[in-house]
């Protein structure tokens, strides 16, 4: 099974965000981790800070058949249609995954645009929430 | 480790519901499910149609010492403040679960007054919503 | 033909409310009207203040097998998505039915949260309300 | 008793329009089943496209001793304060009537600009709301 | 003279809520130094965390012939309907309390459903605004 | 000097209106004092239900040189774009004369569209308004 | 018959704001011009930049047993509540005038806070709008 | 080919209004061109400053088998859910034109409330928006 | 102890208000029965119609060493950024009040900008408002 | 004449995409179409996904000298200010087009942040948008 | 040259507001520093808690020639209408300054009523903010 | 002392833009200014029109160690919530600068999603918002 585990704007600061709101790992820290705990899986991983990028990986991993895609937009989740578009243009299925409780913080924060086109979201569980959103994969996978 | 699982209105209903958005299961379905794949859990169930007894519920599951509630308001999580209020006086920590994406669905649906009081939130996940909810408890307190 | 009429919060106070606005009968004189005025019909009646009360009814009417619903859900009515999920699930369509004209009223009276799940909606024609909805639903039951 | 049967845009093309929305009767049907049902009330019909020619009738019936109107005001319902004025001016009182539940739509037909100032509403049942007016109105007049 | 201390949801947790926003008395506490205070009045004590049962209670004491009711309605005083018409059809008169400063917090905590149908409100006085209340009344009454 | 003297829907039954808002005054009589009183000026009277004749009235004005308008909308001036737009195409300036103080009155009564177009407003001076607003025109032209 | 001509902010700046919107007259040439039209009028002038002295000549108007005031607010007109207030707690009527067209102008200009309280508005018609008002209230004090 | 080409209100004085907005032409220049232009096109042209006569003509076109209509609807295309009703009602397919960019003037002219039923919308590009319109469904026509 | 009592816009005309809304008390009347209820508190009175002197008086207060300030804002208290920033600079608390119940009137009296700065607000409670005010900035300091 | 075809997100799927909704041609057959129809119009295609590269490609369009831009902003087009300051900043003229009518889908595709700034706006006409833009492009040249 | 240093409501109590916010600076030693580090300029110094004032010793500078001003509106610079107007209505040009970020603390502080008719804002800089509005000043007034 | 002068879309294009909205400069020509004016400043210059290369920037700023960032963000700064959190996971701080005056323009312009994560803001003062900014920076190094 093949999952696209894409990452969005500042996500690469992980480590340097203030760690009450996002945690203490680093997302190189999650990487190596998600490939531990998920022998089976073939994991691609793409952090961009630019929304075309995203755009554009999104379209790449549905040409290369990629089963299914864990998404966390960062900021470009509450206002790209652009990505919300691509979502909808692409097959395998995606999963909408914040670290921080988005509800919890600023108004602007409080929508997602991408989250009608998504599966599900899991928002507010820290690091875990992409393990969650493998298992449920792995999961729905070994159902269908 | 004891959790409360918590159902709002109209969830007695589930299997009855419309499939494409609720899934097949009824709710004894995933209650039993749940008591199989977590042997060491002591889990209890309630669901009630009432606003004032879910109120009471978490109250009492406060005095009871239980360690955590996972909590599928139903229509009641996008207004009810008296649910906010209770959740916010009580000592465990709640996960807000909803079975289908809600903010694929009406604009009333898209806003959860419980939200920013919970740890966190799962939708669209269908019923295996719960039981990710579970796990993150399991692991958060053998961590702790 | 069985009908459940359902009165929401309030409606046990009926004779005791401003007659300008509710008119002068009591509940009790509305219940015993519908019985004599239609012989043929199977009447249920149930009032309750509480929101949940309404939910598990409706419920129940489904379960029983009730052929319809008139369905005045007094204050619920104009917020409770709760109630507008419980008409969405059962299988007997709902007839709502103001007393007094709603949009002549304070600006939160304005909007039905019900109305979009319902059949119809008749409201200012008073006590006679409840007649024309039962009317209504003998018609529809013969052409059918 | 005389009553005034007023119809406004796009009703004279009921038959053609969605039956789906609006029963499958054309005007000219429901005319000749108010007569037949009610021998001993005096109809007068009248249907425009026009929003001043709906005024100007409005105003004729008041001048003719016209005793009750039922007024189906289509589109001009939802925006029209000159109609909203013109049955504030006028001694008969007015029963609004819509065939399709206008809850059920569109945002923009959830608001009806002239049902404050009239007796009460009927939407959603179709043809047989005109039949319930007209009967509300014959038992007032019984009753007075 | 005869009171009715109501309480709405969650306030039979009020010693375990957030001492510096809602004072550190119990509401047993509460109760009894007003029976202390005031020894001529007539106390009756009601809490409940269901809407339906304080609509219940709000009618009970009207036909009990209670002389004024003192109601803290919790957070059902932002968004219920039900509980303002209860207080607009009952005789007795109803001071609204509020132990914190609403006001001063959420947005949603702002508006009260029920301020416009009581006399007057008290808020962020913490318990002595139940004393100043009934102070209220006494003097009220007395100058009568 | 040319004057056209414009009203809108229902100013024909302005005698039986409310008097408490409206005046007592008729239409007729308004007319027959203006011609009485300003014995130099050429007066025209139109008045109209129908938007699109009042379109066209004003249309007909420009087209046979009349010097100005004193313009009644009546309900129309809340809503009408067509208006708006007439009164830009045409030469002839406009006044907008209302018989009843409008920002006293509902909200939807409370804006003009056609208010930014027209040289000014007169409102809530009853049938005053229109010979002063006759006399400004008079002056003006005097003193170009 | 006392008059208080009352003018607010800004306007003894009258001559030299820009004379397209304003006019080309100083508030003394209009002040002397009204003093010679209406010889039998008593007028009292008064201009303030401050809100609080606005509302001390009105209350001393007041208690001074003027009969009228024409009240070009200016800028306070928009916002000001103690002002409107102050119109509702004196006897003597009040006509609001602005020298422009205020619904031509940017949005924050298009309400007034005061027209609820007042008889009536003249707008747009530049000093002129001063000259009716007086005449306005010349003709009623003579019908009276 | 039967086309109508449909003109709503002002558009009669099209070549009196402010050219740089509209353009030079006349209404009957275009039409003129129109048919000069297509001579294989059977062309209907109508212009009314009235909505209820554009409703009736629609529905016209409907009965006498006109293959498309070709529709600027001036102000009404802004408000009218009666316009909007009549092209959903009849057979033959909408183009929405204006001449002006709708976009780049008042907030008002932004919204069309007749775009989400006709095929698509051509604005800004003056009178050769009329020939787009047509030349695109002569091209569907000839496709299909 | 000493306490300002700070009265702002239209209170000196208390008496010659609506005594529905107000009660009939004057200024005066409240200020000497204060005195006489509260022989042991040091008081100061000041009313103003001008915001700019009541923010004057209030930092003045803070100076002189006073030790709390019972302030009846009136108009202002609804839009007033620059009281509720002089409440916030000074030193002594501020209870905020109300004769008239301002959530039963206007919506433009339902807010208040210097609430969320004061220690809690008393309304609708007429002018005992004031000496429920003062008794429990007695009871609070003698508890303190 | 040199006009560049400039497309945005999602566009290069276009062949993938919902064919109800956006037609069954890929951008290449669009492309190639617009090339064999129009020999003498000197064609420049560009498509990205990334909102900074179509900001580039409009100033480098600007400094090689091309006479007008066919744009398709797809999802950009709702939001971007950064496109918007871009075709204002250059010379050539832009006419916008969409395949979908994009009023006639949800509520954030209803807005479009550059029409303001083009010369007109095409939508809903499907590939053939772009034809009848370039065709009006080639039009108003040889006309200038 | 003479520039005028205006200071709005509170200023004057600068030493003892929230100096993490404010700074520690008194408006007494900014006056004398800037007095110090601009030898010369010739300065004069303002500062009122009254609205009315300000715009009074506004309108006192034009007539002054003062060559520009710069300004601190406080609480004022967010509603003040009549602040605006004068600014509008006077020669000598203004230049904006808050000493707080006003676009970090409440909503209600991130408008601002007179910065579109300044020159230009300077926020968050601390009492560096009127040096560096003096120098701009300073040197426009060079290059000019 | 580093320091990076950052600029966002459409800022290499300045010289091009409307001269009375942005002045005559080129951005070359302010970057060689601001060398020449601040010798003792370790400048960098980047510009982009591209949202995630701005982003890339801010993070690579942090990691150089630049001291402190003035930050041009054209119209990403309006919308732009990657920025906001890129400003906030870095060290350096980050002052606003505005060529134009914001608050004068468009609506969209009048909110800037950085500023509340900014130091401060600078607006309207063209070129020479650039200096007044990095003069702030260079004083607040030397006071630190």
């Amino acid at each position: 099974m093949r999952i696209l585990v894409l990452n969005g704007p500042n996500l690469n600061m992980l480590s340097e965000r203030d760690s009450a709101v996002y945690g203490q790992d680093s997302l190189a820290q999650i990487t190596s981790e998600l490939v531990q705990s998920f022998g089976d899986i073939d994991f691609e991983f793409f952090q961009s800070n630019a929304e075309g990028a995203l755009v554009d990986r999104l379209h790449a991993a549905h040409r290369a058949g990629v089963d299914a895609v864990v998404f966390n937009p960062g900021a470009y989740g509450h206002t790209s249609i652009a990505l919300r578009d691509a979502i909808e243009v692409i097959t395998p299925p995606v999963i909408e995954v914040h670290l921080s409780n988005i509800y919890a913080r600023q108004g602007f924060r409080h929508h997602s645009m991408i989250a009608p086109v998504c599966i599900g979201q899991i928002s507010g569980l820290g690091a875990r929430g992409y393990f969650l959103a493998v298992r449920y994969l792995q999961r729905a996978a070994a159902e269908a």
